[in-house]
């Protein structure tokens, strides 16, 4: 029987002083704009340079060669899960999104309102895409409606125009159901069933909700009723702190990372404000814990906007803090993205991301800047990403020797 | 439960108007002549080298590192399938390599004419190598004698010198039956015998057909029996089509390859000619398919005589119809071996297998040529070959987003 990565690592791991910060730029990677040189190549970034310079660097297959990332597993392998075995349904991901509290057991949905005929036929799947502050006026009529069904709770939470979340908490629930929506606009509604034997009690409980939610929508004449699909609860992902022995922090301002991060066992500081308040965030969180991932979401933003030079400008905005962060003396900073998100294609890519790498333990690869193409030929190679997060507590001294 | 990058691919793959093609130079990877070049880097290859120049490079490790490749495996590697999970028997590759129609249920064994002594002691396992000729008139006389054995329909194929290939059709076949060859000289004659329950009617087949055989032959002095083994199937691969939603094409002239991209599903066009008639049949089939897989097998064949200038000949021939190729404008073109076939060795060797790749959506390497040592510092780094398939689907734009 093969041990797995992760079995090997919790029995390896050891507790220290040191501290390790993990610095996120989401959609990092990028592809070559009009002078042949992409948003990370294009960015003058002296301190990123220097750590290239004086560290190793590399490229992380994210999940896997042509496979693009979506956030969830793109930072499951960050944090050392293999992204084929470690999943995160729809449902939960969302309502992480939406800064909805989760707990073990609970239930989470995707609902879009609808429009629906006097047949129940599904005329229009996301009624007309109605603006986000309609969409929240109804979600609060929602809430104020309707807060439990046969014993379990429900809870609403609004979303981008017609979108919502559902989390439902009991007793007894199940993600083992298929979702309440036909798919295609024109057909009757589609219940939902359980795919499972224990999945009876969910499809009961959301069928009926659905039900209810058409009658206290009675009276409008587009958003009339909702679909509810992506049914999924916490997963079953061991915690970072009880496999790797350390104290993780998740610096990050977006709601879903920071859902993200208490899913896989971490404390969450308070939303950094700016870039500046997330370094001073660091700064005051030093002594308390000793794993810092620190997240900067706007590389992605700019990156999706199709944004190039914007794009180059978070970059270079993140390169002028970075000494703040070098001046607490972290053991081990890597530098990396949890997917590439290229000006070029306004969306999350496959392309592997750079990764620079620090501590007094590396073989410096004769990098002299920190750019997609120099990372290609660093040191560390091509590497999954679920290998990083060994890696750092390797050069943290935090894994013991492998056999006698 | 850890998915496979195959089920994930498969739940990924979306299907859009983009063409791909996988050109394979079949035992394309050398190894250094005299001057310290390999036939690949001695070739003179300007369209070669620009491919490189404005794509990405690297090497496919085909099977496992340091493993030599046979042609199913190493073909079946660059289309996606793990060659250590999807195998393929002996019988049913020869049977495919001598251009035999094969169908699901069908058992195919490689044969051996030989020498049987009157004591049914094997003397010689190969009659004294007779010549293919020769051979091929006492396939004709077994066909022309023996075409059912209890209600199982027998085919024969010649093939090259002593051996010869046999099919079988019928209900309750199986592969699970061992070989009909003492192995060694000299000792009596190994009848096959079943390996698992449902093997019984297939052994006795097999002896059956043996024993008449040797009735037939039994006029001979040398070929006056022979040997059957490798008794195997139509291996259960998913089809290519329904795994990755495209249209594939196979262009080869040789029955073998010919007849491994049946079982994956594609569509083979007659055979071509020469290389000029290849690339009219890609240009002919444009519209009808999306992904071609185009064969060149000279590479290979000059490679496993051992004529290295030969060999950078085939490689400067292909070299000049590439434009033809690229004139098409594939969203997507890859240039690889399906193993390395070294004049130095005369034979197929476990050598990665250079690669380059190119789309709209690469990070050019500064690869400046296509050759080994090139493609050794190239930014793909070295892959295993059955991420390939991949990687092209992704450069295509054919996979959605892996998680939210």
């Amino acid at each position: 029987m093969t041990r797995s990565r992760l079995e090997v690592l919790k029995s390896l791991a050891v507790e220290n002083q040191t501290k390790m910060i993990l610095l996120v730029l989401d959609g990092l990677g990028g592809l070559p704009g009009k002078d042949g040189l992409t948003e990370l190549e294009k960015a003058v970034t002296p301190n990123l340079d220097e750590l290239a310079e004086t560290g190793e660097t590399g490229l992380l297959e994210i999940v896997d060669t042509g496979i693009t990332p979506g956030s969830g597993p793109g930072h499951l392998g960050l944090f050392g899960y293999d992204p084929f075995e470690f999943t995160i349904g729809r449902g939960i991901l969302e309502a992480l999104g939406v800064g909805a509290e989760v707990s073990k057991g609970d239930i989470c949905a995707r609902g879009n309102f609808a429009t629906w005929n006097g047949e129940d036929v599904i005329t229009d799947r996301r009624a007309g895409r109605i603006d986000t502050e309609t969409s929240g006026e109804l979600v609060n009529k929602l809430s104020d409606s309707i807060s439990e069904i046969d014993g379990v709770r429900v809870r609403f939470y609004p979303g981008l125009e017609h979108r919502f979340v559902v989390v439902l908490s009991g007793e007894g629930l199940s993600e083992n159901v298929s979702d309440a929506d036909p798919q295609v606009e024109g057909k009757p509604m589609k219940w939902s069933e359980a795919t499972a034997y224990d999945g009876k009690k969910t499809s009961d409980v959301v069928n009926t909700l659905i039900r209810e939610v058409r009658k206290v929508l009675s009276g409008e004449s587009r958003a009339n009723g909702c679909l509810l699909r992506g049914f999924s609860g916490v997963p079953d992902i061991p915690g970072m702190r009880d496999l790797y022995k350390i104290h993780p922090l998740a610096v990050a301002s977006y709601p879903m990372y920071r859902g993200l991060a208490r899913l896989v066992g971490m404390d969450v500081s308070e939303p950094a404000r700016d870039l500046k308040d997330l370094v001073e965030i660091v700064e005051a969180q030093w002594d308390a814990h000793d794993y810092f991932f620190v997240h900067v979401k706007y590389t992605d933003s700019k990156g999706e906007d199709g944004d190039f030079d914007a794009k180059v400008d978070v970059i270079e905005q993140v390169d002028r803090i970075l000494p703040s962060l070098l001046e607490l003396c972290p053991e081990v900073i890597a530098i990396t993205g949890d997917h590439s998100t290229p000006a070029a294609l306004s969306a999350h890519s496959w392309h592997p991301s750079p990764l620079v790498f620090k501590s007094s333990w590396v073989r410096p690869d004769g990098s002299k800047t920190f750019g997609e193409r120099a990372c290609a030929k660093g040191s560390l190679g091509i590497m999954p990403a679920s290998k990083l997060m060994g890696l750092m507590l390797a050069h943290a001294r935090r894994l013991s020797k492998y056999g006698a």
